[in-house]
């Protein structure tokens, strides 16, 4: 039942597998694209635990040199401190790596992130793969090339854009994955719905209880759907000048909610649900679509058991940290709204009264 | 008098300003290629002194919002704790930088690799202009996009391919560079004349005086020539798979005679100007040339004062040394070796002896 989606971004173009059972064909996957000699694995502590060893035995297995490397697992440790501990023990392999050295990311945002980077930049660009382990990652991450560490002045500062060699998303890793993080994962999906694809809400209604309850049939085809969209998006706006930012769609006032809720608050796919939301009432007041948009996604997010209110949210203070988003470019505040279900536009002269009026319905 | 050589590399394309006083014009080459508002100059400590003011009141004078960060000078800065202390400084700028900002390397080759790596990696890749102050930096490094910094296992393992968007040589800054480093620039123009254009031999050792004697004239047409070789060698081969190996030509026995010798030995192009003669040395021996060619580029290194001896090494060690360098793939050493003035070709089946014969020669 495995699927493959192309993602088409001319010579940097790779596929991304989905299906179950698909880490035991890593090893397979890691030759095809060119893998030659040294393979080395970067994963979370979590993550490396639970499937480190089925995927380095598969790789093992294909004649592959492989070297595990591990780091705490947790948004704290993605940081420059962390790389650095990485290419030191990147360039205490022996015999040294060279340019045909190929990284595998195992894990969910985190390791991605910070696998990517230390790709993108150890010998000035070696390959990659990917290999998510949680649905946002699947969904979001496994497409796009970003990689990146946070800073303390804010998240993803310190990275670069390199496009993986190849994706392989095991759909059975979703079963060890928190259920409030299979959730999380589920926004994204909802966001990818309203920005492309109206019929998509339909199938995650329709299937809501076989999501939540792993069906590897069902998880494989959502993935592949999703996967499918965010790459038809990518491809064409590789570098994020254009249509790239629909995907920010419930992520400006989302971002704004994350940050006010801080560390464990929610996380990023609930303030993305809420955000959603926002900017739907957002566009009813700009007279871009009416309030059936809204009901219609909170409906789709609530069949999913995501929140669609939430309790002691201050406005004015979500509108403050949203100005001075990294993405605020030049001061404005620029909005992903949707004109129809499947269809979005970007706007950046939205009244602050119309921001602070859908944040404090969402209490 | 100044020229202007394109870098022809598709959407990465940009231009190489050479010329006396250009950096009073940086301001203007900075609004040219899309600077709007805040512009970063990152520089060390010792060129930041010496020119960071006339940079920065060019670029203030364009109407441009101009911060200098600056890091220590000297190689062993060339660090990713320095890096550390950039972002830093990047990060912490107010109001906070966006996409837009411009970064400008300001210095030889550490402030080049070392802003160049900031920029390919700063909120995933902003644009940058380079503005060399060495002869090296302006007919090596200026052209290509390699940046990075360095890491205690080796030189340049951390980094990125990251284009700029234009270069901006004042030769006059030249007059400030000591005469041992204008010889080290010297040794890499001796190499593109050997694997590319012959005639620039001629040229060198015509205009030995005036070079030394910083002739802005001469110096102008010197480094234009050799930034049009390198451009056109890296034009056919951005990402280093095929013949950018060329211009590693005398780097491999070079690299080696440079490690032996240790850090304040000898500069880098001192150790590829020997690299140079050994290379010619082992073309030889596999009767690829006579020794003419060696004796012609030999005569030309001594024409500007470069040495063609040197005392004390131990050819074992220097092998030994070359077989673990980075660029050694699975162990070959590979070696670029001239087939006549002007042409060279990548060998990795030169015996052993070969190398050690060819080192010896050498004291």
């Amino acid at each position: 039942m495995a699927k493959t989606v192309r993602v088409d971004l001319g010579p940097r173009s790779y596929d991304v597998q989905v299906g179950p059972e698909l880490l035991s064909l890593l090893g397979e996957t890691a030759v095809r694209v060119g893998g030659i000699g040294q393979v080395v694995v970067i994963s979370d502590s979590t993550v490396s635990q639970l499937y480190g060893p089925q995927a380095t035995d598969s790789l093992v297995a294909a004649g592959l040199n492989v070297k595990l490397l591990e780091f705490p697992a947790g948004e704290a440790n993605k940081s420059l401190a962390t790389a650095g501990r990485l290419y030191d023990e990147l360039f205490a392999i022996e015999p040294a790596i060279d340019r045909s050295c190929l990284i595998i990311a195992l894990g969910g945002g985190v390791p991605g992130d910070m696998a990517g980077m230390i790709a993108a930049t150890a010998l000035r660009g070696v390959r990659w793969l990917q290999s998510p382990t949680t649905l946002l990652a699947d969904v979001d991450a496994s497409v796009g090339g970003k990689t990146g560490v946070d800073h303390l002045a804010g998240k993803n500062l310190i990275g670069a854009f390199h496009q993986p060699s190849g994706v392989v998303i095991d759909v059975i890793t979703l079963k060890t994955l928190p259920l409030v993080e299979l959730r999380s994962g589920l926004a994204e999906c909802v966001k990818h719905a309203v920005i492309r694809d109206a019929s998509l809400l339909d199938y995650i209604e329709h299937n809501a209880e076989g999501i939540l309850a792993c069906d590897e049939a069902i998880l494989t085809e959502l993935v592949a759907r999703n996967v499918k969209i965010k790459a038809g998006v990518v491809s064409a706006d590789e570098r994020e000048s254009g249509q790239r930012a629909h995907l920010n769609f419930g992520h400006t006032v989302g971002h704004g909610i994350e940050a006010f809720l801080g560390y464990g608050g929610a996380t990023h796919g609930q303030c993305v649900a809420l955000g959603m939301i926002a900017a739907c009432r957002i566009s009813e007041r700009k007279g871009l679509v009416d309030a059936s948009v809204r009901e219609r996604i909170t409906h789709t997010l609530a069949s999913v058991g995501l929140e669609t209110k939430v309790a002691g949210l201050d406005s004015g203070e979500v509108w403050r940290i949203m100005q001075h988003d990294k993405k605020a470019r030049a001061g404005t505040v620029r909005f992903v709204l949707p004109t129809e279900l499947g269809t979005v536009d970007v706007y950046d002269d939205v009244p602050e009264k119309d921001v602070m009026e859908a944040i404090s319905m969402l209490g």
